[in-house]
């Protein structure tokens, strides 16, 4: 199903790539890959020390309820050959894959293509390239739902191309869809390219605010007070 | 049902008062206290421009879904004498009530006592003095549930008197229950005292963080993009 061309509009040249782009529901096949791309987020931020989640966690934890009433998660792949048309997921009818043709003005050159390759589809080229993680939250001033982005993350050969916005593009179109009123997220401070990203596509990033944590043995103290 | 003191066991004297203190599950009556509890959460922060929530727009939302699996709201509510004994409600076996009676060394005085007065109770002199509102979170470095409490407020005749912790330690005693990982909120940075408060219930106050929105007009632009 070719799908028109929405990023640009110049005739092709050899310098430029044709590349397919699908947002979709992740499923139990893809914990693998969120695995590896959290990881790498947690690389990128600098926060290693924090990251404990495994391929077990993740298939435990995820899937346990239908999407966009809990934890829910949008996988990206790009491909080089169109994507072979989307079955209708009767169940899924709030939501439909985001699927476009985009012109990338120079290729993209994925080192670890293999790792993260798509495997059991059609289109045997497709690699995942991204993913966004979010569940409902509750702003009470407003006392409608919203989303609150815990992730969203692109691997490093497929930045700067308007992946990231197409991932959170594709949750506040979801959200506006669902009559909810926000959709929220964290950044880090030094994060200075991020910011100016979020500001661009309407965003507010606020100051003056600090996130607050008990966890661990701290948490723990608390059972059975 | 006489509960013990487990906040002093000094003997009364004529400058302390025993209270009695709940908390609970809060039910569809309690959404008209519950919105005069967020109004002055939003005085006290000196955000009641962004304050757009009614009754209605309580009734709604809140109450959907089980307790804990969505938005969840504990109402804490004093007595100057003992809560009627709690009749076990077989589909909250993950929730008892907290109760305790509590010693104060000195009286509570509260000019809005008939406004938050508890209508249709046995216990016809209890008041409800605060409230926390928690979700579930899912922290993805460690893929596992948390809570995320969006508010926590304690009515100004009733601070600094443990009520705040209480109710915090409830949702952190609740969250260790049910194997979660974690409890989040947001702190304002000028709000010394909570930091402090916090700090001293074992909490981490991370610095560096900024959250951002996107609501209103610049997130309905992204409907059918």
């Amino acid at each position: 199903m070719e799908t028109p061309a929405t990023l640009t509009t110049r005739p092709e040249n050899p310098k430029t790539q044709t590349s397919y782009v699908r947002i979709r529901l992740a499923t139990q096949s893809d914990v693998p890959h969120i695995h590896k791309l959290i990881h790498q987020m947690a690389v990128f931020e600098g926060l290693t020390h924090l990251f404990a989640t495994t391929e077990s966690s993740l298939s435990s934890t995820l899937f346990k309820s239908p999407p966009f009433t809990a934890l829910t998660v949008f996988i990206l792949e790009v491909s080089l050959s169109p994507f072979p048309p989307t079955q209708p997921d009767p169940t899924l009818s709030q939501f439909t894959p985001v699927e476009t043709r985009v012109i990338l003005n120079s290729p993209i050159v994925d080192e670890d293509y293999e790792t993260f390759r798509v495997v059991g589809e059609e289109c045997l080229d497709a690699v995942v390239a991204g993913h966004v993680f979010f569940f409902p939250n509750y702003p009470s001033f407003l006392s409608k739902p919203g989303f609150y982005v815990e992730d969203l993350f692109v691997r490093e050969p497929y930045r700067r191309r308007g992946f990231g916005k197409m991932l959170l593009s594709a949750v506040a179109e979801q959200a506006v869809k669902m009559g909810f009123a926000r959709v929220d997220w964290m950044v880090l401070g030094w994060n200075v390219n991020a910011i100016k990203f979020y500001e661009e596509m309407g965003a507010e990033v606020l100051e003056g605010w600090r996130p607050c944590r008990l966890g661990g043995d701290a948490l723990q103290a608390y059972a059975n007070k």
